[in-house]
């Protein structure tokens, strides 16, 4: 894989920025790369590790003479980015972001981004509940999909060119309407994050079982929901806050499906549970067979564990 | 480890049986060890793979001279199988079973019990989503946690025999009420499964987002949901219809919950949302510290996939 672009600018420098930055380098896609993070404490860290090429001491001077401009910040801090670096954008360049809402972001960072410079929002579906600096790696994207949500009458070649990045990050990619976007990770992402938080907060709460035997005892299904439930608070409240209607539309359906499945079980039921519990197991084989998790009891983990 | 019982048999030949197997052969804790599965096609498989010293075409002849009787087969089918067994006890036998549920199991199995056999019930907490007689493996409980609930008057020798064997197949063990058993899993492993499989259930049922958007953007969160709802139908019906009370309340506790979140992402209360957020990251903590999960991101996984 060759060079896809001159100058790389990362304005965040927590799990994605950072994953980039290793991925970008694992096969030379970028000539320079440059990071900025609003606090000291992150850009002494990005120093100590050698994320980035050269980090910056201000988001102008990361920014000036970039190709791409990656904003890898929360959601609702895209805004306030933009504006601060929008009088530095060098004319053809692109600025890109990697929010995981993206109506949001188009409306926020869009009306910032000046005449001739490109602005084509992204969202890399590949994370993990880990952040900050020292959290990111090469592999991070490899075989996941991206998301690019070009506003319309957006320049092709731009987007081609950031296409190209993201695939010599190791990832698929595709393209779709913003609103689509948000409604289709309100399924897959946004409503299962806030149910995992939800349950891990009830265990939390609750007096008869004390917070012990959830630890304990948590192999049973659980842990799987804290680990989910450990993610960062200040993503996870911006991504609601951002995609609030999507969201409550599917926990809506959500909350009238779980009624059923709990008045099934008190009229004792049992066709019904075990009709359902059937039906969703094909979901999990789609999963597999499409390279999207390991097929492995318990993720793999079973057999590593300590 | 030494020898803990002569005989053992194995009544139903799935996940947890065929676990016990090769837990058991791997430090020689039992002489010999029959098993027993209602058909033909899972003794076939058996006997074929090596599951067990001796497969028995019959529950009777399996459980004759047995030292140690396991019943492991869903919580709903444990009564009938404990009546089939019955008159075939050995005095001074113990009968224990690996059962999800315990109220249920010790109502419906210990009338069965002959006087001079012990009924010491037990639950290992450890489990993945692959079912049948091929998907065990000997390190399935190492490190995890055994709950057994032996009746007030148990004979306590028996009780420490089951606890030997249970150690000696690498797991840690509590005795606890059954009551105080069914509302601990209820809150660790039931409620999580219900809500894993309504979650699953809601993005296969959605008109406006296809199973093959599901299924490919799958890696933001929901793969995990998809593990989970992925385990056995029958097991899981069973589950719920005979832990009825306590998995009732717990989901009256998250459904209020989930309310009250709902509320601050309509009403745009960043700050309950971000405390909440906050609070649970503590257990996570807690589970790790408790060497009950893992800390490499996303279970590990994230850097072995394909
Ligand atoms: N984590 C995931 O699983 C995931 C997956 C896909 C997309 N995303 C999206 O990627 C973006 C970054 O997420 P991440 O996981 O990389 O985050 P992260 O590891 O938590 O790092 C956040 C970065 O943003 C900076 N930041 C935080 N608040 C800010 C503010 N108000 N103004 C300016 N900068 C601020 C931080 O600076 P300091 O460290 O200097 O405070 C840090 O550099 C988010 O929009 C998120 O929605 C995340
Ligand atoms: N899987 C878990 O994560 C887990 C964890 C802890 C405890 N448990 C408990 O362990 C027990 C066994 O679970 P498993 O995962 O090992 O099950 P499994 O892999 O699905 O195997 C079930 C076994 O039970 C037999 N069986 C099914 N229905 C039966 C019926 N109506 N009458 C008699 N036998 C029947 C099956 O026989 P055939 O194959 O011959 O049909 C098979 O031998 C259950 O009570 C479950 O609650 C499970």
């Amino acid at each position: 894989m060759s060079q896809v672009y001159g100058r790389v600018a990362l304005i965040g420098l927590g799990l994605i920025a950072s994953s980039m930055f290793w991925a970008m380098r694992r096969t030379g896609l970028a000539t320079e790369v440059t990071g900025y993070s609003r606090s000291q404490e992150t850009r002494d860290t990005a120093t100590r590790i050698g994320l980035c090429d050269r980090i910056c001491d201000t988001a102008a001077e990361a920014v000036e003479g970039a190709d791409l401009v990656v904003l890898a910040v929360p959601v609702g801090a895209m805004g306030d980015v933009a504006a601060e670096i929008a009088p530095m954008l060098k004319p053809g360049a692109t600025v890109t972001d990697v929010g995981s809402v993206k109506r949001h972001v188009i409306e926020a960072v869009g009306p910032h981004v000046p005449d001739g410079v490109h602005f084509v929002p992204g969202h890399p579906l590949a994370g993990t509940e880990h952040s900050g600096p020292e959290s990111g790696f090469a592999e991070l994207f490899d075989n996941r999909w991206t998301l690019l949500v070009p506003p319309e009458g957006t320049d092709p070649a731009a987007i081609d060119r950031l296409r190209a990045l993201w695939e010599g990050m190791g990832a698929l990619v595709d393209e779709m309407d913003a609103d689509h976007h948000d409604l289709v990770l309100a399924v897959t992402s946004h409503a299962p994050h806030l149910i995992a938080y939800t349950m891990v907060g009830v265990a939390d709460d609750l007096r008869r079982v004390t917070d012990t035997e959830v630890i304990k005892y948590s192999a049973a299904g659980f842990r799987d929901f804290t680990r989910i439930a450990a993610s960062d608070p200040t993503m996870w409240r911006d991504v609601f806050l951002t995609n609030k209607d999507a969201t409550l539309e599917i926990l809506g359906r959500f909350t009238e499906e779980l009624f059923a499945l709990q008045r099934a079980i008190r009229t004792g039921d049992g066709g019904h549970l075990h009709d359902y519990f059937t039906r969703t197991r094909a979901i999990r084989r789609g999963v597999i067979e499409a390279g999207q998790d390991t097929d492995a009891p318990d993720f793999g983990r079973g057999r590593a564990k300590t």
